[in-house]
């Protein structure tokens, strides 16, 4: 998505001759002389093309038409001769109206021709006998008018995502545009396109559920290319795990030339061929093996090119083992990959020669007049470190490490390599060291950087990325194929406003801020752990790290959840599909670790907060399977059925192959009691929640130890009830250990700030240590309105409903190690709530702090 | 709110010869010819009342017959003779119907005579002549059998709250329910009611907006009765800041008596006699001193007993200074205040002699024959400690202090007093240390620990509740009037059943667990704080606490709108009032203080963040009004209109004598730069976000020091851009303040997972302290595929985009004190991310810590 400003920016960056009016946005939703109308009351412009323009335009053209009828209820007509009065002329170079128009010097021929899939967007007044004002959407070729054509369609409110992301169309009866030229000028990058990979079960799922079919048709497909169009984007790798492109329906290799995108097959899928067009015929071809078979091969090869010969694709050569492993390698087994280097390099430029010299036979041209591709994925980057030699003429395809980075970009003088190079980007991956398969994870700055950083190398043949299932990729789709067009756009210090631009156009501009903030946060988030790699142990428990990050993703949540009640209704689902259900969905995964994590711990404690969680990590398992299931079923009435089936929980090697997704383990503490922990200090205090004795006594009079959950400012109250009996006989113990315990020890407590109701001196407790000297502590005695207290000390403290006390305790000589403090209630109504022991690190704060580490007494 | 199983308990705790054939709830939303059919098809029994039974049992009847058409879509008919086949038969002892069913023993008189408020709720066959069976509904009074009514409406689906909260009532056309014999006994507590109070400008607004008077009329009062006697209450203390229920209108008084709610004046309001009552005429009655104006006085509280004199209000006696102050004393300036106060005791006795020559004048009777109520609040709890006589039959009203603790009980001596105790209980005030007019802050279980206390103590003649507005306190007025009700019902172990029930009534059960866990931990986070007392001070910036109880609401609200999201659209209303609202709320409150509390730290240390926070606490300003405008125009489609328009932001003290809600101050930086910082050690680390280098120097060849924000794990990264530079000449330093630093310094680096794309040994860097010597860190050399690295090091690394790199860092001798920390890039690509030198406290984790704290370097 580009706003106007980018493409303006972009006049006077790539095409200075063009003249640009005004810098703001041109489209406006109402009317005005001074400015071009192209909808008026509802009826849109007719559309002029020449009828013998490319297919590529006259598709595009039949979504312009409609995407008009999507802002204005009334589709655009496409008209093959001129009308009178006003209109839109749409063609490419081929086209007699644009030939016309840049005889009579009305356009500028120098902006087009000879250029790379340019357009230029203009008004011109009587461009063609009968018509009195135009837009003209001219192009240097078919792809250069498709790309006009498309940004038409967005200048008017129809987003590239209206279909894959439901995307609302505002309904608009008026639009007119700014008098003006406009141009995006030529893309940096040549090829540029997505890999639809690792495409079961959702994407699979979704179009048999959609189209009925067990592969991808060229109705699948052809939304796919127009995506990619919209997007400005040229270039595709079709899915190859159990789909054949080629073969599976033969309209498809058709559909794609005719609507102008370039095909290509993956990084391993040599000479034009799907490696399922190998695959399923493997009895009757033998061994993927070119030493042995390459009688077989190629003719497979051969195959390819006599199919591809007439359109653009791009050819891969090279040639990796059988189903993308390396050559001699054993799939998910990189660690155990010995190979003889030099004769496999050798084996692969022979293979390459072959390769050539079918091109050369297939079309009749040198090999070098037939673009192709070398991909150095993975092992075969160490041969071409090793000296493998690629033809001059030929893309060399690097690659990222399947995470986002890059892995090697040429040297100088690599750069003198005439093909030029290409990167093969990820974000999404099957492999090591887990399936990345579910959400998108890679965040926006990572992408950014790793761009620059290959288009700083000059970089810039292909770039394709690899976005699995397409969904839920949109954004990282759009912006690397954004980037690709134009790279040095994109700064660190406006990277955020590419992300709003595409935020409002999704979500219109009032919506564009927040939702700019909280989608990056989300990939950034995201981008620390995939679902898939999380367990109980990828953060720390013990330092409050893992309660924070799942308090970042709960506040996202929250502030996500404040956003979508306050969109349209018909812009919730793009919201969900964008925001909402990956930041809950992965929020949720992060939440159920994160309580596995909590349960464990108090597990290995017998305490009963183990069961607690252990029920928490179910309900979140539980609610993944609704979210999912509410993405599948519910959201946009059920469309997207099939899209989100991706297991994510329950791996245990980096594979997917477990039977479905599996509920943490979890300890369920079947007695649990707290008789048995000693508290450890941790900076310089040992807190510990009063629920959290290890051993109590009750009074004589039959008050009884009552634990009030939820009393007070953290955990629980603990209080002998009821207070109208006697305390005597009551007491609380509790258990720490420290090492060379000072004489005494300064211990504060929390307690309600129960009034002195009954003694009005006050009402006190005695504390000791390990049976020492008994020292009472009276907690309320300043509660009171005495002039001198009420508004210093019982007002602040009431209203607060907690009061303080402090007292030093006495430690018997000896009492290293575990100390026991005892507790006895003189007075009733105490309602002990904490318990901070000082060894120096005490900070006053309103909830004194975390409760210290426990562990089982030895 | 009260469960059948509740009740059932009680008919076996209170009525042990009532027999209940079911411990289920009784109601059925189908037919069963076992069950007793109420509603059939739509249509409701008709309901026979003796129409010469009480007033209040007439007027209940109709908000049943009302209850049935909301449940049905057709009210019941009320009929005055029998109808055959089925009826409901209600009545009080009074009734000629209940007389008869007596009489014929159908029902027990035992069951009812001489008991309180008691009703009973029986199916009978044959009951009366031509009624084949009927559900009797019998009173031992009039409020017994209101109770009894409004128990079945209860049970038929209308909550109590229906209209003060927006419940929505469920549809349903069959309704039966259990054969068997129901009650809920007598009440525990004799007068139980709710204190309208500091009623401006809400209720007043609101009472404007509704029925456009600037009082409260009878219309507005019925709805409030009829919302007490739903929750079994009986008594009510009326509005008295600007309002005089008596005087206003005079239908006021009459519909109290008619509909059986039993009215008293508040705690310095004696002889049923309003306090605007006087204030309104103060010039023409004089000084509110009974000793300078005794014949006025005298005069004004004999006109209030003999308005009161054929009712059954509750006549408060005593005295109290002009205005709800103390005698003597001035508002506001309670720690100024001192007293003659053997003088005072002496004039208050004599007050009270006064008072009750009158009341025996007045009626004719003894003045033990008319029920009295002394309030001991405030400084006359004070006199009674110090020996003021209160006549052995009247009521001593106890009082908590304001916020929710009990101050005093009564002895063993003192509950000899025949008149007994009563509670004055607070969950709004006006007054020190601050307002609490807004929102509910009491925590659920301070309640019901000091109502248990309270009963305890015998203190049980009544219950009086300050709800201020009413609104926002459904539940705690719902709470306070149940367990006046049966406190004994209620326990530490099942009280969040209750909870349960309560959020069972106006959610459904599906929606009751979560409902219930969110409104308890919303009462118990409130209860830390009012907003009115909160401020950038309140917890600890430093240590974490600020964010923790922020992010504590945030999880809160994201919990609660996850319930929201999933209600249906009709229930959302309640929730909002209930939940949602003042849990978004004050969670935004709390972020904003802790919002500036970052503001002003930040801009302590000139730092850029100064101003991203600065945003944040206006940005939480404007929310706040959006919430409560929502609250006041949106909700309910505007019934609550002025409702939330409480001061809630700006209070500088007690009162909120302030004009209007008021953004808290942010310091905005106007140059602000990292260069004068310098980080202190805490909890054996320093921890550093690279951001934050206090000086840097670019490469001579140009590439640039560029901050990547929300690059990695937690602030940004720091880069020198483009990669294709050379780094010669660059550097980054930062500085720590460290005392006794040991010879050499352990350093941990985090930093992105840049590959070694250009140097395949690994990109280095150097670091050095204070010049000393440099320690070259080669951060990456093994993120490569080799066999020994790839899945050990090279996979999980690079899927967590980040790497740590460790140094041992020589410091030169005498670098006490500041030591400057120096990084120059050896190779392109260093994305460094966070920087922590290891004083004893490192911690292997993710995010590597917390940042340390940050002084202005002097």
């Amino acid at each position: 998505m580009r706003s106007l400003f980018t493409t303006l920016l972009l006049t006077f960056l790539v095409a200075i001759a063009v003249q640009a009016k005004d810098n703001k946005g041109i489209t406006h939703f109402s009317l005005s002389s001074d400015r071009f109308t192209l909808v008026e009351n509802g009826k849109s412009l007719p559309i002029l093309v020449d009828e013998n323009d490319n297919s590529a335009v006259q598709i595009a053209l039949k979504s312009l038409a409609a995407d008009f009828g999507r802002v204005t209820g009334t589709d655009a007509q496409i008209v093959n001769t001129p009308t009178s009065g006003k209109s839109i002329i749409v063609g490419s170079l081929d086209s007699k109206f644009i030939k016309q128009l840049i005889k009579s010097k009305k356009i500028d021929k120098l902006q087009l021709q000879g250029k790379v899939e340019k357009y230029i967007m203009t008004t011109v007044s009587n461009p063609i006998e009968g018509i009195d004002e135009a837009l003209v959407i001219a192009g240097s070729d078919r792809r250069g008018a498709v790309y006009g054509i498309y940004e038409l369609s967005e200048q008017i409110g129809v987003s590239p995502w209206y279909d894959w992301m439901d995307v609302p169309v505002a309904q608009n009866s008026n639009i007119s545009i700014e008098r003006g030229t406009y141009t995006a000028g030529e893309p940096a990058v040549r090829y540029r396109g997505i890999f639809l990979n690792d495409e079961a079960p959702c994407l699979t799922s979704w179009v048999k559920n959609t189209y009925g079919t067990d592969y991808g048709d060229h109705r699948f497909y052809a939304r796919v290319f127009e995506l990619v169009l919209r997007l400005r984007g040229n270039f595709m790798w079709p899915a190859m795990w159990g789909w054949a492109f080629y073969a599976d329906d033969i309209e498809n290799s058709k559909t794609a030339d005719d609507m102008g995108i370039i095909m290509g097959t993956s990084h391993h899928e040599p000479m034009a061929r799907n490696h399922q067009e190998w695959a399923r015929h493997r009895k009757e071809y033998g061994a993927w093996d070119f030493e042995s078979n390459k009688e077989v091969i190629t003719r497979f090869f051969t195959e390819g090119i006599e199919r591809a010969k007439n359109n653009e694709d791009l050819i891969t050569i090279g040639m990796r083992g059988d189903g993308d492993t390396a050559l001699g390698g054993k799939e998910g087994h990189d660690d155990e990959y010995v190979s003889d280097d030099a004769k496999i390099i050798a084996l692969l430029e022979k293979i390459c020669k072959e390769q050539r010299d079918i091109i050369k036979r297939v079309t009749g041209q040198k090999p070098e007049k037939r673009p192709q591709v070398w991909a150095l994925y993975k092992e075969v980057q160490k041969y071409y470190d090793l000296g493998l030699k690629v033809p001059e003429d030929v893309i060399i395809l690097l690659s990222d490490d399947n995470w986002g980075h890059v892995r090697r970009v040429p040297t100088e003088k690599e750069l003198q390599h005439k093909g030029g190079y290409g990167m093969y980007y990820h974000v999404d991956y099957v492999g090591a060291p887990r399936n990345s398969k579910w959400l998108n994870v890679t965040p926006i700055q990572n992408m950014w950087e790793q761009l620059q950083l290959t288009y700083d190398h000059q970089i810039d043949k292909i770039w394709i990325l690899n976005v699995g299932d397409l969904k839920p990729m949109e954004f990282p789709i759009s912006m690397f194929l954004d980037m690709a067009w134009n790279p040095k756009a994109y700064t660190n210090e406006n990277l955020m406003e590419h992300v709003y631009d595409f935020c409002a156009q999704q979500f219109g501009a009032s919506q564009a801020k927040e939702a700019t903030r909280i989608l990056n946060l989300l990939c950034k988030y995201n981008g620390r752990s995939t679902a898939e790699m999380l367990d109980h142990g990828t953060y720390n428990l013990q330092n409050g790290e893992w309660e924070k990050v799942v308090n970042q993703y709960t506040k996202l949540e929250a502030e996500a959840l404040r956003q979508y009640m306050s969109l349209a209704d018909n812009q919730k689902d793009a919201y969900k599909q964008l925001i909402l259900f990956p930041l809950q969905a992965m929020g949720n995964i992060y939440e159920m670790y994160y309580a596995q994590a909590q349960n464990l711990y108090y597990a290995s404690l017998n305490m009963p907060e183990a069961n607690t969680w252990a029920d928490r990590v179910e309900e979140c398992f539980q609610r993944d399977s609704l979210l999912c299931a509410d993405y599948n079923k519910n959201m946009a009435n059920g469309k997207w059925d099939g899209m989100m089936i991706q297991k994510h929980i329950g791996y245990f090697s980096w594979n997917d192959n477990f039977p479905k997704d599996t509920c943490p383990k979890v300890i369920r503490v079947a007695n649990p009691n707290s008789s048995d922990i000693v508290f450890l200090p941790k900076n310089g205090v040992v807190a510990i929640e009063a629920q959290h004795f290890t051993s109590s006594a009750d009074a004589t009079s039959g008050a009884k130890w009552t634990v009030i959950p939820d009393m007070g400012r953290t955990l629980s109250g603990v209080a002998l009830m009821p207070y109208s009996k006697e305390t005597a006989g009551a007491k609380l113990e509790y258990k720490l250990r420290i090492s060379n315990a000072p004489e005494q020890l300064p211990i504060h407590f929390l307690l309600n700030s129960t009034l002195p109701f009954k003694r009005a001196t006050g009402h006190r407790f005695l504390i000791s240590i390990n049976g020492g000297e008994k020292t009472e502590v009276n907690f309320n005695k300043n509660l009171n309105e005495n002039p001198e207290n009420v508004y210093s000390i019982y007002y602040p403290t009431v209203a607060r409903r907690v009061v303080a006390a402090k007292a030093n305790v006495k430690v018997p000589a000896n009492s290293n190690g575990v100390l026991t403090l005892t507790i006895e209630p003189l007075d009733p109504g105490m309602v002990m709530e904490k318990i901070v022991v000082d060894l120096g690190g005490f900070e006053n704060s309103m909830l004194y702090g975390e409760e210290s580490p426990i562990q089982v007494l030895m």
